[in-house]
């Protein structure tokens, strides 16, 4: 076999066999292929597309490449959840206390951000003493006793992933939906869990910009995971407005323990709503229970304050200091002030995503040092009436603020 | 500007600006730019095409990568001719005689042969003494007085294009029409010539496998090359079968001197043919004259020797032995037997240039050591009867002929 022969196929428009994706998989992760064979290859993939069955074989052959984390000695019913990432997506850190104060074990894996997308292990570690580096009986010891442990990915897993992942960023071939799904699903798989909720994006902030796309990679998941005995479901939500009021790790920290001890309104009717969907669907596979019995317990956990007590102990667990999540202050402060009044019709999820960067709440490569005070408050939220010097924005940053961000905040907020 | 920016319009079928392809093609060619971005590139390019001031945006900055050579201390309209590569193509040894015989100067710059297409230079070398590596002072001195040169490429000629077909020939990019005419294009008008016949095979044994790709091949290149403000013309031909009854370097010699003696029959209709319509382009082009006064000429050159005179002069001028020539001698032959009696329907051009690399003949890869005296020879011609033990073909080589050549060369016969 060569790489001749695989780009002959995927040039005309043939489906790869399982031979020969495992063949290409194999081989870039052990380095006999070269990055500038698999480039062309992937761009010929994201050009040409994948059946369902080749995105099947290459998500298997991926799972190969490295190790697969054993669960089994947990038991129950392992139940994770994925999101394809947005801005302000902090749901990770109010569902996994709601399910586990529910007695379903939630045995995490989470990956650091990267760009306009957070990523749930930079948003715990902006905790004091909050530990994300867990031995594997440390973290297996934690579900047992607490029900949940959320911690880094370790290991060797998905080798091929990290590899083909680096090579697509720089190569324009990670806007493919095979690509996607298989890099998302081989990594769920791998970690171990018995069912997964996904949670696709779709807006201006999303790597999926229309609702037929996140259609069409809801379903190209779902089907990978069916396929491999996994229960999976697939949520699409929204993702052209940031989700809830609070864009930056440990902002997002606060928003979401303040969501679990009840401390909502109106104005936060998106994040909690979708935190309660995505809960509920959690609840219903790994349960077994139909949606109103499951949204009913969800809401009964938040309710209770079984669910932010549950927040606690996990916090404390990894050794987080929950006093420490009401210390957020940073050196730099700017008040945004609406220009013109009216009603704020959308406030662009790109653009606000962009300004958290630029503030340092998120990473411009894998490399960059975070800085988990920074973010955005949305003071201001879709729908509200806004008056001609009103403020609508607030930005935190320990390093100085610069009028680019403050731009991209500005034009983020249509106001008509 | 960055290759992400390249990579999105050409994905979404976007046309590159001059600018885009002139940052491309100059970054990869001093490496600013990597092998893994250049692929991805050129399998986008690829599957998405270019337009036609794309191809010639590719071509210019291809051009102005390196050396351009200077003609003008040449007299009179310097006419070129390229032929896309064909099997038994000895074309350009018999032409560029024949040109120089009615005055016109021809001065020829040409490659190595790889694969199943062979190469003018390495034909020219299996006459012993043959200097095909001449200083440009010889090759412009050897045009002025003897109205021909034909030396090897040197210099810092076109050095994007050593790069990008390198790349192309290992990352599944070769089959490219843009990418093709851009190649040729720019070596052809980087060597200098006022005029350039192009000679666009088309069938099983060259890239072009139909006529359709063959056509817009020739269109594409005739607009890069009248855009540049060259005379160019595109001829089209036939490549289903191998060209004349010779395959192998200096079978080939042997067969084009013959051609220019008037030594041929009936049955090398196929090549006589096809040298005096090249040829006769060519002297259109070089002299203003209509299609029947140049082929007047050339068949008038062809018919009083003097053809076959100027072709003594050229080898004998760059230092080849001319009684060598009839000195070709293997030390293994195989005659190949029909097995069934009919009539010869077709010679898989393709098959018989895969015999012919295995007999030794072309180069596996560039570094291949070449069998000047290996080849074929096609005792039985298209539309020839034979009868059931009559010998079709013989074989030569230095090495021992194995069975996988002896079949390929069988099974390109289809007798029916």
């Amino acid at each position: 076999m060569n790489m001749a022969q695989l780009f002959e196929k995927k040039k005309h428009g043939q489906a790869l066999s399982q031979e020969e994706i495992e063949y290409f998989v194999a081989g870039y992760t052990n380095g006999s292929i070269p990055d500038y064979q698999a480039s062309s290859l992937l761009m010929a993939i994201r050009l040409m597309g994948m059946t369902d069955d080749e995105t099947f074989y290459l998500t298997k052959a991926m799972i190969e490449s490295g190790d697969v984390i054993d669960l089994t000695s947990i038991e129950g019913f392992k139940i994770d959840k994925h999101s394809t990432g947005g801005v302000g997506d902090k749901v990770t850190l109010i569902v996994t206390p709601i399910i586990a104060a529910l007695d379903i074990p939630v045995a995490k894996f989470s990956g650091k951000g990267l760009g306009i997308t957070g990523g749930t292990i930079d948003k715990l570690e902006s905790i004091r003493g909050f530990k994300t580096e867990l031995s594997s009986q440390e973290f297996i010891d934690n579900v047992n006793k607490h029900k949940i442990a959320v911690a880094g990915q370790t290991g060797n897993l998905v080798p091929a992933d990290k590899k083909l992942y680096a090579l697509r960023d720089v190569t324009g071939t990670v806007d493919s939906i095979p690509l996607i799904a298989a890099s998302i699903m081989s990594k769920k798989i791998a970690s171990g869990a018995d069912g997964i909720v996904l949670d696709v994006k779709c807006g201006s902030g999303a790597f999926m910009k229309t609702e037929e796309e996140a259609q069409r990679l809801a379903e190209t998941m779902t089907a990978i995971g069916e396929k491999l005995g996994r229960k999976v479901i697939a949520h699409i939500s929204d993702m052209d407005n940031p989700l809830g009021k609070m864009i930056g790790n440990k902002l997002e920290v606060v928003e979401a323990y303040a969501l679990l001890k009840g401390q909502m309104d109106e104005t936060h009717v998106d994040l909690v709503d979708e935190c309660v969907v995505i809960a509920s669907l959690m609840y219903q596979i790994a349960a077994g229970v139909d949606e109103k019995t499951a949204t009913e317990a969800v809401r009964g956990v938040l309710a209770d304050g079984s669910a932010a007590a549950k927040f606690e102990e996990f916090i404390v667990a990894q050794g987080g200091d929950m006093a420490d999540i009401f210390q957020q202050e940073t050196a730099h402060q700017v008040a945004i002030q609406a220009k013109v009044a009216g009603t704020v019709e959308t406030i662009n999820a790109l653009l606000i995503g962009e300004a958290s960067v630029g503030l340092g709440a998120g990473r411009v490569t894998k490399e960059s040092a975070l800085d988990y005070d920074a973010g955005i408050q949305l003071a201001a939220k879709k729908g509200d009436v806004v008056a001609i010097g009103d403020t609508i924005a607030y930005l935190y940053a320990n390093n100085a603020i610069d009028v680019d961000t403050i731009d991209k905040v500005q034009a983020a907020y249509q106001i008509g």
